[in-house]
């Protein structure tokens, strides 16, 4: 039984419209006049984390993955649980705690709870966070309401983390110090779009954010849609750190559109929705299924990996 | 730093009144006219169950933890958020679904979200949930506001979740089959009082739930009210099935009382407020500090641990 499977049982059993299949990224339950949006994200060390990143990185980390789901969804986050397994190391705990106070201080998110457990005969720490809020909107947007003939849009730089690993992995130098700096950063440190997902929320026909790579968190989108959506290679937006280190051409285009750990927000409209933020137009929805890819007006072929599934 | 040194920390970042100091059972926020009650705990195999427990009961122990923290802040449970770390063991993983389902269903609590990840290196699953429920009244019930002259009451019976984990691990023989059923069934599939939760949230000075042992979490009404709480030992409500194997001198009557896993609620009350649902008396509120126990009207040593307190 793989990781699907299982999640497949699972998904049996969330029948409960709040839990929206197990197919989004949270999920939205009315409460009182407004919408609970909640979700849980896991981080394990060796697969979600390198054994020797900075602890206070792993901490802002495990709350930005979860703050971008409630930003995928436009809602406000309230609050986080912390669920935490120790080993008996005191300095990384005490550098996770000053990663932790970091970010709930940058996200104004209170931390309200959880559980801290002995990591026991366990070598790897499994860590976990849930986060919830309140969307306003009559419309919390899903990954399911894209339709043939809206836009594809994405908001700020796509690759960016991509690099940023390469570069803690040894696998690729930055040109110097700023731009290493600026693509570590975002490995690093992502920041979720929570100000953009509150200002698109009730505009969009669909959205989610780009977690695992952007050619196949698009797939999803297509496939919770019912439609095919036709990326164009050549508009997604690229920074100029990435550009100077790894270049814009087919490869490097392929590679931060596959990465993943963007955090950005990946969504679709209508083209005649004047959208209030800055964003990028990478493609289009159209009839048929899954995504495809387009680069200088002619389609090519996909990669070999959508993006990152973890094992 | 030991992990109480870590939660020290912990609690310095986590000032938002709706934290309750993580020193409650649950976080309490406002949420539209009512309370959102929110809590996550943790299951750990070798350290929370045992390596050859059944699957199906560690989920169905995972959903009720959480609950009973809910139970003893009278709120209404709405969903459930999982946290699952895989091996790759799919006889385990069919039989904890299985479990899953079971609870979910009984308790009548959705499954709305989640994560599921690999263990990776780790050889021992790393479990968790998040509850969240909402609590109509004014008042959601602390450990704080017990105050000398109060009852201390319990409900239902202590100790049978400990002799369940006696005939479990071999350390004891049960007479019978029923008298073995009913207590391994108490500590396999323990049931939060959510009923009497809702009915006593009003009217109690102080209620939790007894997760570690009474006598350790009787302290920390204490400790968190600033009085001291005195438990009449003869007084501990004991089950036929818990007197037939173990009896009901000082010994065993310690036994349930330190043993954990009980799941009932614990509360004080004014002598004078009428509850509503059947209590057992088991002490009083004084002033001073910590837990005290007296039997047959005399005061009594305090045994060398109070409960169980994870390593």
């Amino acid at each position: 039984m793989t990781e699907l499977d299982f999640i497949d049982q699972l998904k049996k059993l969330a029948t409960h419209p709040a839990a929206r299949g197990l197919s989004d990224d949270a999920a939205v339950l009315p409460f009182g006049r407004h919408k609970l949006v909640m979700t849980h994200d896991m981080l394990v060390e060796g697969i979600h984390f390198l054994s020797n990143a900075d602890p206070a990185d792993v901490a802002w980390k495990l709350v930005a993955v979860n703050l971008s789901d409630l930003a995928a969804k436009g809602a406000k986050p309230l609050g986080i649980l912390m669920g935490y397994s120790r080993t008996d190391d005191d300095a990384w705990d005490a550098a996770f705690v000053r990663g932790l106070r970091e970010a709930i201080t940058h996200f104004g998110v209170p931390l309200l709870g959880g559980d801290t457990v002995s990591s026991g005969n366990n070598k790897k720490r499994t860590l976990g966070l849930t986060a919830f809020g309140e969307s306003k909107g009559h419309i919390v947007p899903a990954r399911s309401g894209a339709v043939p003939g809206h836009a594809v849009y994405v908001t700020g730089r796509i690759g960016d983390a991509w690099g940023g690993l390469q570069l803690a992995s040894g696998k690729a130098h930055g040109a110097d110090f700023e731009i290493t700096a600026a693509l570590l950063k975002a490995h690093n440190r992502p920041r979720p779009r929570l100000d953009d997902g509150r200002a698109l929320s009730s505009l969009v026909s669909s959205m989610m954010d780009v977690s695992d790579g952007l050619l196949l968190d698009a797939s999803r989108i297509a496939d919770a849609s019912g439609i095919n959506i036709e990326i164009d290679l050549d508009a997604v937006p690229l920074s100029d750190p990435f550009v100077s280190v790894f270049g814009d051409d087919e490869e490097a285009r392929m590679s931060a559109a596959t990465g993943g750990d963007d955090y950005q927000l990946l969504l679709t409209a209508s083209p005649e929705t004047v959208l209030p933020i800055k964003l990028t137009k990478i493609g289009k929805c159209k009839s048929g299924t899954g995504v495809s890819l387009v680069q200088h007006g002619e389609q090519v072929g996909l990669p070999e990996t959508l993006g990152f599934v973890h094992a």
